[in-house]
């Protein structure tokens, strides 16, 4: 792990970092220097990157209102990673084959699968590392993903047992029948901690059976679905604050 | 308004009245007794009544924690008021249709249309009589009601303008189709203030989809749907933290 540079600001410290050829960045408090305290990893969007607004509002949000640290890395060909040919090919085949009429979901939840093999190991190695630096330590995980970082968050959650809640959403399955599973429900079923899942009422990417299939195939005791009306960009503003209480409910030290 | 009883611990003032032939109950903070401040009505489920345990703890929070007045009256034929005849025959009819063969869900729905036409009416005088009370006064109001006390919240809420917050659920509507709309449908879409809908994902009495339909038939810009796992009596207590924040976003003075 090789830090690249440092800053502080607003009660926040901020340190990007290369892991292997990961970049990241890691989010703490300012003023309080010594650890273990809990630590949320964040997945970005499709097309975003590690400082996404959407990320770095949250992320300020879960380190000055909670303690948390906070850590997000570019998932590949995303921010300072380089392009990948084989995913640009596979864009490419799937505009081919919804120009001819298929269906662009469950096209959409293939490539996330794939993407999900190299992101489950590369988070895990974040993890690894990001928990032994002295101002973080071996806390409870959490994870927050919704669009891509539902895709991808729902097989890593499924796989890594130091996440103990999970924030999700505007993503989907297929609706499991007796002879089908979908990989996201299939992994969503293996999902058994605290999870917020959040849903767009008139998703226009997520059609709504599907969001409501992956909210289903969750195995979580506790799993708690918040839909509000609009579109897949218009979540509201108070649900950020739902979620700051979700991990502060889940996660807290004390 | 004739008031029958007054008694105060826990920093909760509560007061039993008869309205005409509506008996009720006020809550109000113990300390604090000049108005205005905001009111919610608390709608019962069916076959409880007014100091039913679901209401008394939420009411005990109102006060306490955001200084609300809370009242809750009798629905007819329920609590302290006289068996209806007529309700006890349709109840008859419904388990004999139900028996044949007949869905539940519509007969229940039918039926809370028909007990709306009383208590839209009762309720409304209850605001009238309460909010001229000093220490209640003409504040914002806010309904809380699920189950029954959705059924009869949906045309309540539709009906009065001084309602400017609601949480309702445990109820459904038959989905709108091209020629026909149900009773609890159309009376939802009147419905335009900020509302919570809650919902039991495994609920043994309204099927999901009629849960989600009457969600949708909401004309709220802003309306949420909190969904959770398990039985129609089954909802966990976080969501009483989350309606506690919601009246206290939507109704506050401040």
């Amino acid at each position: 792990m090789r830090f690249i540079s440092e800053t502080s600001s607003d009660g926040l410290r901020e340190q990007l970092f290369v892991l292997t050829d990961v970049p990241g960045v890691l989010w703490t408090p300012a003023a309080d220097a010594a650890g273990p305290r809990p630590l949320i990893l964040m997945g970005h969007g499709g097309g975003r990157h590690k400082k996404d607004p959407d990320i770095t509002r949250r992320a300020h949000r879960f380190v000055t209102e909670c303690g948390f640290a906070v850590v997000a890395v570019d998932v590949p060909a995303h921010g300072d990673r380089p392009l990948e040919e084989e995913y640009d090919r596979i864009a490419s085949e799937n505009q081919a084959r919804v120009a001819a009429g298929a269906e662009l979901a469950p096209l959409i939840a293939e490539f996330q699968a794939l993407v999900a093999r190299r992101t489950v190991p590369e988070w895990q190695a974040v993890l690894d590392a990001v928990q032994r630096l002295d101002h973080v330590g071996a806390g409870p995980v959490g994870y927050w993903g919704v669009s891509l970082g539902c895709g991808l968050g729902v097989p890593f959650v499924a796989a890594e047992p130091r996440v103990r809640a999970a924030v999700l959403g505007l993503g989907g399955a297929s609706a499991s029948t007796p002879t089908s599973t979908s990989a996201s429900a299939e992994a969503a079923a293996r999902i058994t901690v605290p999870v917020e899942f959040l849903v767009q009422w008139d998703d226009e990417r997520v059609p709504r059976d599907r969001s409501l299939a992956l909210f289903d195939a969750l195995a979580s005791p506790e799993k708690t679905l918040h839909a509000n009306p609009g579109k897949h960009g218009d979540m509201p503003e108070f649900e950020i604050d739902s979620t700051v209480r979700f991990f502060a409910r889940h996660l807290s030290l004390t």
